[in-house]
């Protein structure tokens, strides 16, 4: 297989994961964001929302948003799994997974930051405001729900990492990067930092991929 | 089942197609977004994120965010299915169910329109061109993901409806209250529309729910 990506999008770093997670070889291939080859004539063919990752499959099939492509290979590969057995904890993780997925990270992404500055001429320092404005959103709502919650362990579901860890790691990732204070989140951090300790979460990390030198 | 919603909420819509299309009956709970009722205590104990729909489920248990609600009923009673068979159209429906889910409702809910109007100030056209430029960035790919694409037939994928038509047909309708110029997406609007002549989806409309009246 091999993986459409950038380094620091937190997006393929999800799919990153869950490729390790599962134990599974994959090439990658950089598309650097910056430089805005995500929308070159290529990438447009291969995912025309120009963005990442796109997950080429073994039989050149071209798989986009980072949760389907994470859905399809728990269903291809299903040992070991990132979702839980039993149809209310796979909803568990499924929420808390599009907590982070649809609810802070969009908000948060390049393309909207430069929205931001570029059209509405919004300065720096209140684009940053919006950034931790989002996250503190999410994850105070995060806090309550793995804090409050018997299902919660090690990981955000349990003891072994689910599609919540592969989400929520790279989300905490950024907040670092951003500065965010995230004393309130001790749930969180405590979950993150544990999977962070993993070979399949520290492989994935952006400072490990070949494109981030 | 009781579902925790509102008439114009985008995500409500979305269950309340899923659960018709699955012949579930369910009790509709109305949480005026407008006038902030999903922030009340008793909302916010079932959801913390403070957002709409929730569904009880019949063992008195509350699920959150809609996509996680729509996988639950269809592991929870898959038939009729709303994913196809294989794994690559399961992969390609879900990703169409993201692109809206993810790339273009979390970008135009109420709650960052109004961070648009009042932290960061931004005047009510100006907002509106926010509004039709996500809609536009997400629609622009859907478009050329679905012209292209064999698997495309009077729905997302084939003839049947999805999770794809699920998320699809609302945020066509979002995209018309708000006067977003959809000429240039004929295979969206020609799928939306046949959409809109079955049952399942007529019923769900905001306009034939209780709490629009």
């Amino acid at each position: 297989m091999k993986l459409y990506g950038y380094f620091r999008s937190s997006a393929a770093y999800r799919v990153r994961i869950a490729l390790n997670l599962k134990g599974l070889a994959y090439e990658q291939v950089a598309v650097n964001l910056v430089r805005g080859e995500q929308r070159s004539e290529g990438s447009l063919v291969r995912n025309p929302q120009g963005l990442v990752p796109v997950l080429e499959t073994d039989e050149g099939r071209w798989l986009t948003q980072s949760l389907a492509i994470c859905e399809y290979l728990e269903e291809r590969h299903p040992e070991p799994s990132i979702l839980p057995d039993d149809l209310e904890g796979r909803a568990r993780v499924r929420a808390l997974s599009q907590v982070v997925a649809s609810d802070i990270h969009p908000l948060n992404n390049l393309r909207v930051l430069k929205y931001l500055t570029g059209e509405l001429g919004i300065e720096d320092e209140r684009k940053l405001d919006w950034y931790r404005h989002w996250i503190h959103e999410g994850f105070l709502a995060m806090e309550t729900m793995l804090a409050g919650a018997s299902e919660t362990g090690d990981c955000c579901h349990g003891n072994v990492p689910t599609l919540a860890d592969v989400c929520l790691v790279p989300q905490v990732f950024n907040a670092r990067r951003f500065d965010c204070d995230l004393s309130n989140y001790p749930t969180i951090l405590r979950i993150a930092d544990h999977c962070d300790t993993l070979t399949c979460f520290a492989d994935a990390r952006p400072v490990c991929q070949p494109d981030s030198h």
